[in-house]
């Protein structure tokens, strides 16, 4: 993703991006150990799911728009990355627990990176705008429902406060940005800025998609909540 | 899916193809926002799931036989007419929820588009005959086995009457009339014509396939119908 | 797969191969089946699931490394020899379930000469050494993984003995043995005997991997035992 955004970029934001898409990577590999360590998996599984919830969105997107090998598979920076972030969780996941905070900070910093990375690299392999949209939402969500599927969960974005809406309006500015021929460096700062400060804010303020009416399904709620509770 | 049926036919096939092929879409998607309205997700998750359902037997297909992007990624319509779904089943679930037979029957007629469409497309980017019928019937049955699989369910294509035993008929059909050299149009029209015939009569006289015998799980019987449940 | 390891093999040695590699996915096939037989499917199911569990892991390497149509779809042997172990388990599921030992013994095999395979062909399609490792390993484990996502379980190998280990340690003896420019037939078959020791003496000695420390989660571990019933 990397090579994508650095198009028009000088060397110090070169290395500023790559600097803060690993940061994203680690933090959604943080996500991802920590889901397996408390469904108890063996030190491999940990890692596993390290690397899956850091990676996946962004493999799935690479094979959409045919790009093969996916970046996560031919850059070994990802994996890296992605393990250590694994060997962390494993032997310090008491410790980590209580950083909460700063782990939301860093995730919503990743999901803004990752999804504005995502709908670069899909104009550039010549997508339709809307599409283009959709895959920078999916690079920063895919992750995460690939890390619940595994663990068999449904998956966390479909319930949760508007994550992946904040993944899609980021996206969207790059697309819309490329549209008008904007410079590709302001939209892609804005765009992450949007998708953060949205992320931010549902947390902060507690928003929430509605939820469909479903009068016959009234018991359907403690189901839900039970499975809630082991992720 | 179109271009491919479409190589040796009129205008007015065209167009009748295309309505049938999204009419597909449209029921499939409707399939997938049921069963996430369902398990209460958000309007998201329902979106996700609708265009899951509706697509993912197509990009699957799409993936292995090397035609990238997917049909689904790169033509708007199917993504427009999936969302369309979605929104229609999260405002409206209980009015929809009693048109039962009617569902059935678009359910029906897209299973049947579906598989012929996708051993078409297999055909055409050169996979040798069996394959070209599997794939087409993955066509058909690949959206709602994604469907269950992102709500934590076992597929029940797995275990329901001859849905892709109708769809594998299908396909069948197609590829044999091609390597007999039939004309596309007619064994295309015969497969689908089979396709819905079965699925309609497996529901009308509960056709089943037999299960595996395993005295040794006798009381897993309850544990299956408990999941039924959820879907 | 049989043709990457060929590259420098008789005619004996290649028959060799393609029997042992046959095997191998006549035995995940087993797994497979076993699997969808004990939670009730449908012989539809059943032969879904032999198939996935043989071939899943090769069909998402041929994905990641660009290598469409993926040899398990071009190739009607490998079908050929999933669908013959779902009718076999099908039909003969009570037999076939006292023979623990020589299907052990077969799916080692298997994975040892699925990693060996699956490293080698990655290398041939230029993917950096550490990847074709993981790749190798994919393939090795890739199927079951598959298999237990499609049942709805937490994948068996996130949790069992050194299975995965074994199956990285295999490739890595291709990977090593490729830079360094040993002959491709002494480090497969270096590879797939060490796969193949480790697996069998994890399974003699009840070798694990540590699983992380979380003591506020002390009661996931009914959870996890229940649903290790199901497999």
């Amino acid at each position: 993703m990397f090579a994508v955004l650095s198009l028009d970029m000088g060397a110090a934001m070169k290395t500023l991006v790559l600097t803060l898409d690993l940061v994203g990577t680690f933090v959604f590999a943080l996500s991802g150990a920590t889901a397996g360590a408390r469904r108890r998996l063996d030190i491999f599984g940990v890692l596993v799911l390290s690397f899956v919830a850091a990676n996946s969105g962004g493999i799935v997107r690479d094979l959409l728009i045919g790009a093969t090998p996916p970046a996560a598979i031919s850059d070994w920076r990802y994996l890296a990355v992605s393990l250590l972030a694994g060997v962390v969780i494993f032997f310090w996941y008491p410790l980590i627990n209580r950083l909460k905070s700063p782990v939301l900070f860093f995730d919503s910093v990743g999901l803004a990176l990752f999804c504005v990375a995502g709908a670069q690299k899909s104009l550039v392999f010549g997508l339709e705008p809307v599409m283009a949209a959709l895959l920078g939402m999916l690079t920063g969500i895919g992750g995460g429902i690939a890390r619940d599927v595994l663990l068999s969960n449904v998956p966390a974005v479909f319930r949760s406060d508007i994550y992946a809406v904040a993944a899609l309006a980021g996206a969207s500015v790059v697309v819309v940005g490329d549209a008008l021929q904007l410079p590709t460096t302001a939209t892609a700062v804005a765009g992450a800025a949007l998708c953060f400060g949205l992320r931010m804010a549902a947390v902060r303020y507690d928003w929430h998609l509605p939820r469909a009416r479903t009068p016959e399904h009234a018991d359907g709620q403690r189901e839900v909540d039970e499975r809630d509770d082991n992720r």
